[in-house]
């Protein structure tokens, strides 16, 4: 096991020199733009770790880490034509530098990218990796699905939300670090152990966004804050506060949530207010803390020894406490 | 070998009874209308053909078909949104039917769905379909990049039209066919020579549709004739007019190919006055057989029975001499 930045480094050294330089330019120009944006890369990050958590070297999980990241990539692309995005990264969306077309078919390419990495790999592991892949990346449509239906839901409830963001952002955590233990060729077992540890770290990391979103602190946050509030977004705080709120304080989050006012300081505050008064924000933050020790629970029956256990552990301890 | 009727029954069958019926149903209601329109299912058909050819059970090939097919009207509701064609086969295109957001996203989960049903093989057939498969899609994307790329352009080459052509849709039909021919366990050498009878038929095919556009029989051609025309695509005829035609008929083809006429008849006659004029019509007509033949000629090659040659000949001829 090495520390986090050398993952970083391997995972950053690939891309710098990955360019497609291949023709049309038009198709393969802006995979190179979206994929030279960088981001922090936790996915394929994983996916080394846990490779030599099972003791293979992390370079022989590099092309499995690769598919995830430019998978990822790929339905930031698509993603952000559905939600009309403008930035990204803070840059151009590909759809906005390029168009609408562009967006479209090179997501496609970087799909069908993601999948030839695996064939890197003997077909039995290439099986069991394209297999995860598939199932993963149709979970990942279907959590981007509810997510677009729930927009125009006003009954959605909290069990239907987790699946949600487990589908759309927690599965493809699991799958990355699975992909490295099946690298490593190791047993069944200690696969769906550390598919479930990524799972449960995916929906707490998810939670913790919903959270910081309305109270992370504006000079370390990196988006705006309040932006889920902003767009009316049904968050765990805003089901939490509409579940366990009294009826003035549902009343009160409905009126706000049907407002889309010019200055939203008033808006965001009393929500805010709402999400303190319902107890919102402790039954969230109670949430990430049940999800986090759900994965460190997985690590027990983990069949590695105890210092990865400590280190996968402290990997999602650093987590949880992010401010960003 | 069985008549071609056959093939096409077991996948009408299997259309009929493979309705999705998970959730989220905006996910995969789309993929279920567009599989319904039904369409020749030309590429299936060839797949199953080939694993018979190969002496398989024309069963043992059938995931590799649906994959196939499926695989195309993925391609088709991408394509439709970047058209923005209202109608594909007679019916409402599925962007137009839902919106631009379900287009993309049912069209993505139908990438993946495609990649799925190879799984019902053994590793070391999986890995050479999917692997097969992808580079197909690559290809099938690079050949939509160009088409797209050529609108903008007035320096098409013959080359380049006939490249892009050989991407958008003659790999495809190569491929449909060696999938068939890797599931049979044929030789590597017969799947190349599947492949590029294939291949070169798509070619042919495609010439055929671009001569059928503008010198079809209004009553037996299923589009509108001189849709092409309407569009100003350069398509083979084109070219090939303004390769061989005098610098007046040269000058008199672009001077139609700037305009848009809201009445086109006199553009469409005028236009078509050229094609015969310059001998483009011809040159077609011999592109076609001359792709015809070296189609047949990879039969010489193939090691099967004289009488799966003459079956796949009449197959060749008989897509060669429609009027639809």
């Amino acid at each position: 096991m090495q520390p986090i930045g050398h993952y970083q480094q391997v995972i950053a050294d690939y891309f710098a020199s990955a360019t497609i330089t291949k023709e049309p330019a038009n198709l393969y120009n802006p995979v190179n733009y979206i994929l030279s944006l960088g981001g922090k890369r936790m996915r394929p990050v994983l996916t080394l770790m846990a490779a030599e958590i099972f003791n293979a070297n992390c370079r022989e999980a590099l092309p499995a880490a690769v598919a995830v990241e430019i998978f990822h990539n790929f339905s930031l692309v698509h993603d952000d034509i559905m939600d009309d995005a403008p930035l990204r990264r803070g840059n151009q969306t590909v759809h906005e530098k390029w168009d609408l077309n562009t967006g479209i078919l090179s997501g496609d390419a970087m799909l069908i990218l993601a999948y030839q990495y695996f064939e890197q790999y003997e077909p039995v592991t290439f099986k069991a990796l394209a297999k995860l892949f598939s199932k993963t990346a149709l979970e990942v449509c279907e959590g981007q699905q509810w997510d677009v239906d729930f927009e125009a839901r006003t009954d959605v409830s909290l069990p239907e939300y987790l699946k949600m963001i487990e589908y759309k952002t927690a599965v493809l955590v699991g799958a990355a670090m699975k992909m490295g233990a099946i690298v490593a060729k190791a047993t069944e077992e200690n696969c769906d152990s550390i598919y479930n540890f990524g799972l449960n770290l995916g929906i707490a990391f998810q939670l913790q966004d919903d959270y910081l979103d309305a109270f992370g602190d504006p000079q370390t946050f990196g988006k705006q804050v309040g932006g889920d509030i902003i767009e009316n977004k049904k968050t765990y705080l805003y089901l939490k506060a509409l579940e366990q709120g009294s009826a003035d304080s549902k009343a009160g989050l409905l009126k706000w949530f049907a407002a889309h006012p010019e200055d939203s300081t008033d808006k965001i505050s009393a929500v805010k207010g709402i999400f303190i008064a319902t107890g919102a924000d402790v039954a969230t933050q109670n949430a990430i803390e049940a999800y986090t020790l759900k994965a460190f629970d997985t690590l027990e029956r983990m069949d590695i020894g105890l210092e990865k256990k400590q280190l996968l552990k402290k990997f999602g301890q650093n987590l949880m406490q992010r401010k960003v």
